[in-house]
């Protein structure tokens, strides 16, 4: 699929942080890069919305587009490099007339790739070129690699990662601090750990996105992101965490997909002792699950020029040695159409569940009753302090359980008058590996 | 590089766990296999020692060789599966063979991949087959393809990795329970975490195979086991668990690999909130480290036959794909000797150090005095429980100091009479992914 040993020619639209990154590794690294690809990689041409920016890199030798979408139209340009971001717009007009013509595309764009990444496959495998994304899952962490090629072997039962390393930080230093989460918020805010308009991060849209594209991989379904089901952060409460370091328990957003079942982002319960608890702070981890493997962890920094410009290279660098391959692993005809897949919660989970409740005689029997109803066994119950009269926090955790069956309780509890606010409930994940 | 897509026939020599595990996935699920391929792979020759052996697969349709290396000569077979082990007698003849007849050849072999996996690259280069090795490292972690592919765009900076589940079994255990070496290896080997003849794994063998082939890819060098320096944990005392803990490290026997220097298989201490400290029991982990990427790190079962033969199911997917490229991510020829490399231990150190000495007055002004002559500077100091005239331990935590000016240090406090065994040392290493 790749021209002779000639050399490939490389054009980037967008020179954001990434961009940037990428640019000047192409320039410093030639030498490098070249011996790595088997070929040299030039990069001829360039788009941004300011040409004036000092970048780190000369200009000199390299073309400037004002359109990026021009660079497609080219006939010596190789490759496209797209880091413009947006599922719409340019960059999908960019990424279109670039494969239509037979260009090779790369990008970190994950909202692009969960929305139209069949079309794109498609017009891939129409014009022989490659459809190249690792920059898009997980930043630095080849996760898409080590799900489409490393794993490619397996029949995966399940994929849980973290992917989006401002929730992650903002969870963890809710936990370390006992902060709320408007305070943590503003504090990664005021640190650039978190973008002025934070809502695709805390409402789970980013992870989402990368979710998306693992679940298309893992089970041979069309990337389709309104199949996705998506909490974000905002409703985790400074107390919850109190409560799941007594439990053994850390609280992580953690995106989940298993064969059949609609991809969700929620909020978890992870037991302290699974590795997956362990990935603090802005760092990002996907947890592979299959058979004949077993369980595999990739963690590894989830964002950021040096991070992405890795999965970067290394997509020009499987271009350049004919390791493109099919976008999700086998041709878009073989993916399944994942728009039908259950709205199911999958196997029976245990929960954390906490009510707010009236402290008064008999409120313990009241909701027991409900469990017990509904045939949910507790595993561990926390009520501490008292304050006759007062709500407080009642905290239990169940054993395996239905997730119709325990949400259908919760909907009886949160009728009663004593529980005086929504009951907050979270999956405990269970722990496939343990530290 | 390989057939057209009208199938290929796969040949398996040695029917042990992993080459049993192989077989049956090969038949099992010939269909998806099949379609993860984009052609069939057909399983059609084994060979073992005991033909009559219940290995779970029927061998009606599947010829029978007493002899593996028969296999490399058939005309109707395009991959070796090698799963004979051991660097020399039939393994490498088969290899041989096969290759020099234009086979594909995936094999789990590190031994003879560290000792030949030169001569054995340019065997695949000049006849055009592929020769694949995920199976060697780590088991079920896809290390090989991370390093030679998901990270080729970096230059790495440093490998380190827990290769050895044996070794990190026993040295979970003996953190755990407090026992020693002799008894938790007897417990180890009744549960079959260990070999009869555990040498293999507790001398630092196998992981140092390992570390070999990781250096190569890493490096762009010859593997050459010969250039690695070995340790293993017979030496590790159940007291220095003890210590470590007080310190905030935990025990391990890491491998690690730098550019320029002889890699090297030591326990070291390793900072509790360090990622690498959190891979317990027999698990596997290699964390890497280079730039642009930064850090990412790999956990996964490092032995069984399902995760090993995940990962040659991996190669033979690549290989069906046309995804094999060079064996150690670059032409032979353009691999450097690694023989030259200096026995150097890289970058300054901080240490761990125990010396047993005599519970006299003076004592400490001795040590510190040798210290201090070396220039080398105390973190912290422990020294428990009082004992006159007796033999007690003396421990320390040292800043960052030359590997050699330690050496000399610990040379000359040696020789005091009131030292009265071989001092302990172990590097501590330095957190790069902190969790």
């Amino acid at each position: 699929m790749t021209k002779a040993k000639s050399g490939l020619r490389v054009a980037i639209a967008g020179l954001g942080v990434v961009g940037s990154e990428v640019a000047r590794q192409l320039i410093n690294r030639a030498g490098e890069l070249g011996s790595a690809a088997g070929q040299p990689l030039h990069l001829v041409a360039v788009s941004a919305r300011d040409r004036s920016a000092d970048r780190g890199f000369l200009l000199d030798n390299i073309d400037w587009h004002d359109d990026a979408v021009a660079m497609a139209r080219r006939d010596d340009v190789d490759i496209i490099v797209e880091m413009i971001g947006g599922s719409e717009g340019p960059a999908l007009e960019l990424a279109r007339q670039s494969l239509a013509s037979g260009k090779h595309f790369v990008t970190a764009n994950k909202a692009m790739i969960a929305h139209h990444g069949s079309e794109l496959a498609r017009l891939t495998e129409d014009n022989n070129a490659s459809l190249m994304f690792e920059a898009a899952v997980a930043g630095g962490i080849p996760a898409v690699k080590t799900l489409r090629e490393g794993l490619a072997g397996n029949r995966i039962s399940r994929v849980a990662g973290i992917l989006n390393g401002t929730c992650n930080y903002i969870l963890s230093t809710m936990e370390v601090t006992g902060a709320g989460f408007d305070d943590v918020l503003a504090d990664a805010q005021r640190l650039g750990y978190a973008e002025a308009e934070p809502s695709f991060d805390v409402d789970g849209i980013d992870a989402a996105h990368k979710l998306t594209i693992l679940a298309a991989i893992a089970f041979g379904q069309q990337p389709d992101f309104n199949a996705v089901s998506i909490q974000g952060i905002r409703d985790v409460s400074s107390v919850d965490f109190a409560y799941a370091n007594q439990l053994g328990f850390r609280i992580k957003l953690v995106g989940v997909a298993e064969p059949g079942l609609m991809p969700r982002m929620q909020t978890c319960m992870l037991p302290l002792d699974s590795q997956l608890a362990k990935v603090n702070g802005v760092l990002n981890a996907v947890e592979f699950h299959g058979s004949p493997v077993g369980s595999v962890l990739a963690v590894g920094p989830g964002a950021g020029g040096g991070a992405t410009s890795s999965a970067v290279l290394s997509d020009l660098l499987d271009i350049a040695t004919g390791r493109g391959g099919f976008a999700f692993g086998k041709p878009v005809d073989q993916l399944t159409d994942a728009s039908g897949v259950k709205n199911g919660a999958g196997p029976d989970k245990a929960f954390y569940v906490r009510l707010m409740v009236v402290d008064q005689p008999g409120v313990l029997a009241t909701v027991t009753a409900i469990l017990q109803k509904h045939d949910i066994s507790v595993e561990s119950l926390l009520q501490q302090g008292r304050a006759p009269g007062d709500v407080v926090a009642l905290v239990m955790t169940t054993h395996e359980t239905p997730v119709a069956v325990m949400t259908r309780a919760l909907n009886e509890m949160e009728q009663l008058p004593i529980v005086k606010a929504k009951p907050v409930a979270m999956p405990i994940l269970p722990v496939d590996m343990e530290s």
